[in-house]
């Protein structure tokens, strides 16, 4: 059932399996006990930071199929993307997957693309079982999007650390919790902003957009949910969205910044927090997707959000677009009864 | 329904309107007025070939619309990626549609992974129009995948011609033809070739697995089809797809690679023919669509061929993986009656 732009599932489908794997500096953070591998090499053992991300996403499927106890064969499609210069990482790590590949382009808001992609065929009974996964790395990211490492370029306070990691989540008919209960897929929103180091800025508007869109189509409120998650939004990027959804008279007393939770700000020298294709595709996997599972989170709603520019419409002069999809995540197939009915 | 890799829609969706953008070079060549718009200056007015392209699939989706008399805000989502670092034509573009936005990284295998997603999006009632759309551009291509052009690189006999082009496809539950009646989405197949000026035979390998696994799956034959496009194989490619479907026994009595179609390879100076995004694209919405609307074919199969790799990749030694999506279009929504039956 589709009302604006939420498709709201009658049969949601579930979550199969899930896995995160990170890196150093996720050992470091908050989350780290909840990661299912850590590789504490930069390089994975591989020869360069680009090939060490293709181990770290191929690693988080190999993974996630082994806790479903799975082959890649019983995969009827693999939803993945990541930010390298054509989402090399993914597809190079499908050679290892014989299974059918949809490459995706979302930037950070890649994980929700996918698992709502991921969530709409195997509701339609296009596909079985579909798998979501992507990842990023701070290192090939760094000198990709912005300066080489070597360089030393001094960091902004409004910059965020891409995080090494990777998530990835298998989706199959609903058999057991956690269930995806609705998606709402995002619009291209562009403010202006054009400084490459404060993603959060940019990203805000997109993520303020879909959020109105999803309490708008369905009528829920934000006290509905145990937690309103978003991507890698960080400290700058998350004060913005609270400041332009109360001019829209809402307010999100439950909201939570995968870019805050997998670093502490305070001692990792983040600067604004995390960001990254990986930061809320493993902090989905390690933290929201175990919570839904055993029951100590009834319900949220989670979004990715993207900003959609490259190096060179950075160096164009161009200002960067932001985009955010949503998932609605329930340990619930149906919606609770409404008190007073 | 489905039958292996293959999905089969029981009430096959319709591509409601479809639009082809192309450049110079294409409006020189063999399908020039079936074109919708050709831009005669590879700049299109904008101060960046980068910008050119997004200008050009940004007409091209505005075309699709106009020929529908649609406003993009009658689009549940637009499924497009292209060529450029992080899908920046595409991304760009979007900014000019107020609609739900799906980026896909498929290479130059993006317009049949879309068509395929928009058509089990709007089959399966999530959403009830649907675009794919996706473009390439020679110059924006040729400095960012091999050498800027003002270093006159010599061309090898195996190289192909990346298309300035753009093609958009929208589509709704079924109602005219043509109808996509059944998709195939690809597998990853990389059979160690490393030459960036032979994409034809990275991608070969990938194509013949897809009609393998169609054939296979649908207990079709290639004499039930019209025609068999492929993507942008080149001349190298298609001659091996042969050789390859030969091995396993098969021949294609009917096939026709877009980029041999776009380009007079004997006068234009392609060498082995037409590439990018926007060959397939352009020649599926310029020369396929319509053949089957105007009952000219009844049915064909068609297959975008994408090589998955990246300047960054190729400089560190990576073989090139290959990918095809594959869609079955019909002028019909059903299977005529098979003879004897």
């Amino acid at each position: 059932m589709r009302k604006g732009d939420t498709i709201i599932f009658q049969s949601p489908p579930s979550v199969l399996s899930f896995a995160a794997v990170g890196g150093k500096k996720e050992s470091e953070g908050p989350l780290a006990q909840q990661f299912d591998q850590l590789f504490p090499d930069s390089r994975c053992g591989e020869e360069s930071w680009e090939k060490a991300e293709c181990t770290i996403t191929r690693r988080c499927l190999t993974l996630a199929l082994q806790k479903a106890n799975l082959s890649a064969g019983a995969l009827d499609g693999v939803f993945a993307g990541d930010l390298q210069f054509q989402c090399t990482a993914s597809a190079y790590a499908m050679r290892a997957f014989d299974a059918p590949y949809l490459g995706l382009y979302g930037a950070c808001s890649t994980m929700a693309e996918g698992v709502g992609l991921a969530a709409c065929l195997t509701a339609g009974g296009h596909m079985q079982r579909a798998a979501a996964m992507t990842s990023s790395h701070f290192c090939a990211a760094e000198r990709q999007f912005r300066t080489p490492l070597d360089y030393g370029g001094k960091r902004t306070p409004t910059a965020q650390w891409t995080v090494t990691g990777a998530g990835a989540a298998i989706l199959c008919a609903g058999c057991r919790p956690p269930y995806v209960r609705a998606v709402t897929f995002g619009r291209v929103r562009d403010l202006d902003v054009t400084d490459i180091n404060n993603m959060g800025a940019a990203m805000a508007p997109a993520a303020c957009e879909t959020l109105l869109r999803y309490f708008a189509d369905t009528g829920e409120s934000p006290e509905a949910f145990d937690a309103v998650y978003t991507g890698d939004l960080g400290q700058i990027g998350s004060t913005l969205l609270q400041e332009l959804l109360q001019r829209e008279g809402l307010t999100l007393p439950c909201h939570r910044d995968c870019g805050l939770l997998i670093y502490d700000c305070e001692t990792q020298d983040v600067q604004a927090g995390g960001s990254g294709a990986g930061c809320s595709a493993s902090v989905l996997c390690c933290e929201v997707l175990p919570a839904l599972r055993e029951g100590r989170m009834k319900r949220v709603l989670f979004l990715s959000t993207g900003a959609l520019m490259s190096q060179t419409t950075f160096l164009q002069g161009e200002s960067i677009p932001g985009i955010a999809h949503l998932i609605e995540l329930s340990a619930e197939p149906g919606l609770p009864p409404k008190e007073g009915l």
